[in-house]
């Protein structure tokens, strides 16, 4: 197995002022060639601690990616330390970087300055990694059989350089096993029910098979991961315990590749030429948030009603007033009524309705924060559920979203056979 | 400087299948109460390279926080590696844990099985950090008056136990410099106009007051960071450049303290004792959720439409399907109709209606995937803006919810003094 390291240099992320999503995408590119990271690091920019970040990442991979640390700004001391650790004689400009460097800033009318063509300046025993969209060049190391790439940071410039010329290398000098992934994804349960149920299988995965749970609140995800030589076998062997894993859990399956829930939902209903509207209350617009999220999700969404005040559920929705009086907005006559409203006055196959109590506050003996309410409905079945979460605010609001989409899924699963 | 350094276990990360946001977080709190991040690493779930990490922060850093690996599925190993790593006899069952474990079983009325019974074993010279949120208790070990701490990885669980115990733990073992953060909000100008607007200030700052620009889409935080002994005089100083940016720069300040621009606007709609409801096209219920993410925002939001929809736009806005036909959805004659129709069906004191292409699809020569329309109206005004925006699909909604916010914040302004 090869294995690499990405380290990225700077202190943005070590002050929290940035997340590290550079070294997630270069890490899924990785995967996908199958090439296994092994440790991402984020370091400062600081000569000691970029050489013994270098050489511990030596020892353990043989590809190093490091990312960030080339501005132009005068702290950045990259270059310099990457020219010490390899033993490199000076740094030398690189004309063909020099020359793009220049169309850049003639491009945006802004002057050229010293710092800026020293950029184009890299230690004389690298071999240059053109970077046409940026001031930055990458650049390539080796050194015994290890290949050590320096890329800027910005991230459009990154991945234009890892997509066509840092894998590409990594291709040549390596031979790189099979790797395939299979995701299954399912709701409704937790992750150490799923351990239990599919003990045995799990038990029985052969050494290049790995089983991993990746839970998220309502939702686990799990997946299979094979290493070997050969694809086709391969893939029939992965396929094999993936089939019994679904076999043994299938009421739980809503998705048997990697996609989040409301993918799930929005591919179901396209796929039936069937629509959806909504109702929220509590989750105030996530619920239909998470489904516009999905590009061509106008197919099958309609859209809907936040409906967090009374007057709103009664004037968009239908709510008797009484209703609302009687029994409260967050409660099973309520939360009937608001479906059906949804149904009938958007015209839609499906609806869906939320009234709970997200938290902090709001909450009574009877009804304590994260009492929610969830309706499903189309014109011939409406299913209610009563749920009693206990997270924080945005916990409760997910956990909803999550649960009615569920819900949903599994009414639909019921109608419309595949 | 006290040194930390921050370790997550865990395959997601290393696959790129999660981004490492917990890690950002924390580096965050750390720094605010003057303890710098020296190192992030994220390793596998792996004994031996547990140990080498741990070792290898011992040596560079006085606090190690450690997340995830605390899953009861049999993969995780961390809390075996750290029982080796400091010595322990053996895992003990943590009573008041385990309680914590029964009860959520019990709410959830899943059964508990061995597994989750491990969930509370601890090694027997660690303190435990009781997590009231979830299975994995958190666990502080102490070794050279280096403090060692390992959390869940659930982002909310992970959080409540740095806010509440870690953090104030940290301040108990090590005697910390005063730091001071200012931070004001400021929405619909670029960072580099802010930098010239206030040059003069930022190059008259001591030594010891640092200013940084955090921008994100369509506004920029600046937050004043001042290190020192004292409390007191240094709050005097920081108050000092901090009124003189406010003053500089007073037309594009939304807040004054760090808070995001959806709770400046609740807090101010609240404070007038004014309402507001919303009608959502291109960004499906975003602006809504991050309004209701805002505890207590029932007191200024009615709620509204995500009118996807033609059929919604006219059902629940009244806009006529003459106006849709003749000027399509994302047009200034059909976003002037949403906004009326929202503040006249809901009765809200404002409105905001949002309709444009958010991508990746749907473009045309004339309207291309950016182009927002954004009407803000009250019963004496009504304004619009046509946005050209160019980001990707959830780039273009994110700024479309911010420049909306930041519209009706103007508005608002010069209708109701301070």
């Amino acid at each position: 197995m090869i294995l690499a390291e990405i380290i990225t240099i700077g202190d943005e992320i070590l002050i929290g002022q940035i997340i590290d999503s550079n070294s997630a995408w270069i890490a899924q590119q990785l995967n996908k060639i199958g090439v296994s990271v092994k440790q991402i690091t984020s370091i400062s920019d600081d000569e000691n601690h970029i050489l013994t970040a270098l050489s511990d990442a030596e020892k353990r991979a043989s590809v190093i990616i490091i990312t960030g640390g080339l501005g132009p700004t005068k702290d950045d001391i990259t270059k310099k330390t990457l020219a010490k650790y390899f033993n490199s004689g000076a740094l030398v400009i690189h004309e063909p970087s020099l020359a793009i460097i220049k169309k850049i800033f003639e491009r945006y009318k802004a002057p050229l300055l010293e710092v800026n063509i020293q950029q184009a300046a890299v230690p004389d025993n690298c071999e240059v990694i053109i970077n046409e969209q940026g001031t930055a060049p990458g650049m390539l190391f080796k050194k015994n059989k290890h290949l050590f790439f320096s890329l800027p940071g910005v991230p459009y410039e990154m991945m234009n350089l890892v997509e066509t010329k840092v894998l590409p290398l990594i291709r040549d000098n390596f031979s790189l096993p099979v790797i395939i992934h299979e995701t299954m994804l399912t709701a409704g349960v937790g992750e150490s029910f799923l351990a239990e149920k599919i003990a045995d299988i799990e038990n029985s995965l052969p050494a290049n098979i790995k089983l991993a749970y990746l839970p998220k609140l309502g939702q686990v995800r799990l997946r299979l991961s094979a290493y070997g030589d050969e694809k086709e076998p391969l893939k029939a062997k992965i396929n094999h315990f993936k089939n019994l894993i679904i076999e043994r859990v299938k009421e739980h399956i809503i998705a048997t590749e990697d996609i989040p829930i409301e993918k799930a939902v929005v591919d179901f209903m396209i796929k039936h030429s069937i629509t959806l509207s909504v109702a929220e209350s509590c989750t105030g617009g996530q619920l239909s948030q998470h489904i516009t999220a999905i590009p061509g999700c106008s197919r099958m969404f309609l859209g809907g009603a936040i409906s967090y005040s009374y007057q709103l559920k009664e004037k968009i929705l239908g709510v008797k007033n009484d209703t609302l009086t009687n029994f409260g907005a967050v409660s099973e006559e309520v939360i009937k009524e608001m479906v059906t409203g949804a149904l009938l006055n958007f015209e839609s196959d499906y609806a869906i309705a939320i009234s709970g109590i997200a938290g902090p506050d709001g909450g009574t003996s009877d009804k304590p924060v994260g009492t929610v309410w969830i309706a499903i409905a189309n014109k011939n079945n409406l299913q209610t559920k009563r749920f009693n979460f206990s997270g924080k605010r945005a916990q409760n609001i997910e956990r909803s979203v999550t649960n009615a989409l569920y819900m949903l899924f599994r009414m639909m699963k019921q109608q419309h056979a595949e």
